[in-house]
């Protein structure tokens, strides 16, 4: 499917106020960005960084007042994401180099400290991609979903106590546990299609099989594109701010384009 | 300025070939990508990488029959490129580890052969900017720019004998004579306004003064577009296949914006 | 100073076990490997890659029964660690691009969560390096060192409110400091001169006056050989398994050689 | 088996001279290295990094006067090379992304120009292993190995044409060849196991059937241990020096260790 997303973002800025922007999705697996756009207003400059993730990062200093970002991007998106119960775990000695990052604990995602909760809901479970499911359904039934009572400094194991939080703590979550197991997890932010309310959203990756599978504990049947990937939410902030900004708005949109 | 540079491209493939291309342009210093447009038709999986440069190379298998790849851009670039006479040679012990890659020999810059006719060019020229510059002006000067007569496997070297050749040429023989003298040079294709006839264009970077600055041997006041940096022409084809598709038409334009 | 280093590393294994052991040290600043002795115990095969923080990472599988990792290296490194009272703090928007992940929180880490106590301890004092020696200063005379109390889950929030660590407790909590401030800092794990009783050290890195300085808590005046550097302790674990293999001997040296 | 392989460098310096060394073997696949001696005398400031290729570099300024290098490894390689006669040719589309650069034509590896020789030798042969097999037998047949006659300056076609070379020459010849009929190639420096005389080595290897093989068309059985890869000679000359200073000794050895 062909969507139309884009976001736009207001800062109020009090003094002039370096940022890392990440919002240029990239083409990769199943996305094709075939369209673009990003202006900052007023336009000042910046430069474009690729970081140790893949991720292109905008690197900017917002200038006193009203600072407007505005992306949008049309992507092609496959229907339905790769699904595959069954998908045998790949032992760590078969994992690319690059992957084994993904085991290690995180700032959001303290896989050291959830190993018993994720030994029990993987009971019984087969090894690899039945487990990532078990513990996707885990969380969809478990974790309640309400806005506000997480915050950016809420993670995994807190979530898993509190039982509350938002797209960002059930990823977090998610990454955490399937780490947990040595499954090699990663953080995704990006667009969803019908997400309500909505916003950008946050997911997770699983590698198993010999490759890496898309899950979602908020959704049913997830379809939308990726911005950004990283190990946890630290790593793909929208925007990383290191001075006085204040996010006054966020306007975020996904449509499905017709031919 | 603000330039709307695009091109298409129309292959006629008699057999299923793998291509990867090279023609989506990265923001970095003194350039914001600010749109874009990237289409395949007949739309097919395409896969995006980053390469060892910093390169967005797109990765696809190219279907029988006509495969048509338009690409668009938006671009703010500085409306004059930086110049800067007398900045100095910057000593090889000073580079950043990830310029020295640029001062080794490769495909179309036989910088080993060519050390003496730098020597002449730069004589008593100050270490530097001013060398490159020297480079810059011998080349415009001593090589006759005409379309037909260098091919895809003509070097710096041949094209230092031959005296003739196209903007390719051009750059490669500036990089060779750059690196010739221990200065590190890469080469760059991308659009240029007002290039006549249109068509995309290749120029060089040199690393001086403690950063790299753009030359161009075949323009007075090069204003324009990057795409893709590489050691040289070999690196930064705007196609490189595998199969059998013969590229029959390419359209480029490179547009001023007007507010 | 030329220092022979080493440790011995007995694993007692009860069913294969993947592990990345990070134990080959690297020469860089300051630092040249002139030595180096590496050996597995039985010998099996082990393969060495680079992670995206420049380590040399082994990677194997050890075998059921006692497994023996031997490394010594002797190092040539600088008699005193370079100090710089007064160096500026480094502008956000000056940083090197792969300087600035170490501004994020991490695992251990959680500088999104310490910037009270930062601003508390570095009041009135000149930003940047003086700030990082004041944050050095205030670990050394608030936190006790004692082995036994913390362990791996241990990050810098509850170091900073238990008021006890041994020494990656101390460098986990200087990083996150100093990051809470805009100041980006690294992990380092390496072997230490003279350190009493002697083990496998950590300090930090702080990036100050457009450069990397060492701080260690711990110490008067530090003299030791970095083996590998991360963003907190996760990511530069001795050895990371994945199986069960039981730790059941560490013998570390450090001698300075005579000519 | 375990190889004690080394070489001492002398270089006669007239004025300090910045050098760039690729003298640090690294363990990898099926080499494992277990001892290391590296040393400078004069012992001057030294920096190492790690080049695109994953080469270990180092950095140094030669100062006046009698500079020696000296380097020793205790290498564990394979008793036997891998061969797979009939291992298929990896289809591009389907090579990893890393390995795609060693497609392209390179300094002293015109595959553009050599793709003619290339279908006459692999005539009737089966795509992938059999073809490089039989570039490599072509070579060992063809090709007059003597010194001498190819310099720093000779590539593969001018090798092709004059049929006289020695193991860099053969190297780089059959990188070209095999590059030309889309198999991904690399140069590789290293130390081999009685060669006679004692020198350091090059050999190739290419990308079929899924992983690299080692070819090495001047020996019927190789055996030694890998310094550098790179995509020809250029990338890893063992010291790649930018100032006068002249290699006035080179001593190599490689002896078999024994328990």
């Amino acid at each position: 499917m062909d969507l139309n997303a884009g976001c736009e973002i207001t800062f109020e800025v009090t003094a002039p106020t370096p940022m890392v922007l990440m919002l240029r999705p990239r083409s990769g697996y199943a996305q094709w960005v075939s369209q673009e756009r990003y202006t900052l207003n007023p336009q000042v400059p910046a430069i474009e960084y690729v970081d140790s993730y893949g991720n292109l990062c905008q690197r900017l200093v917002a200038p006193i007042g009203s600072f407007v970002v505005s992306t949008r991007a049309g992507v092609q998106v496959a229907d339905m994401i790769d699904v595959q119960p069954g998908a045998p775990f790949t032992p760590v000695q078969d994992l690319p180099d690059n992957v084994l990052q993904f085991l290690l604990p995180s700032r959001y995602c303290q896989s050291d400290q959830l190993g018993k909760l994720a030994l029990e809901i993987v009971e019984n479970t087969a090894p690899g991609y039945d487990q990532v499911a078990a513990i996707e359904a885990w969380i969809h039934t478990n974790i309640e979903y309400r806005y506000g009572v997480s915050d950016a400094s809420t993670a995994a194991r807190e979530t898993a106590e509190g039982r509350i939080g938002v797209c960002r703590d059930f990823a977090d979550l998610g990454v955490a546990l399937a780490r947990s197991l040595s499954i090699p997890a990663r953080f995704v932010v990006g667009y969803l299609y019908q997400l309500d309310p909505m916003d950008l959203h946050a997911w997770f990756e699983a590698y198993v099989g010999g490759r890496w599978y898309t899950f979602d504990a908020t959704q049913a049947s997830p379809r939308g594109g990726r911005i950004a990937y990283g190990r946890d939410a630290a790593d793909v902030a929208l925007a990383t701010q290191f001075g006085p900004a204040t996010l006054t708005n966020l306007r975020v949109w996904v449509e499905q384009m017709t031919g």
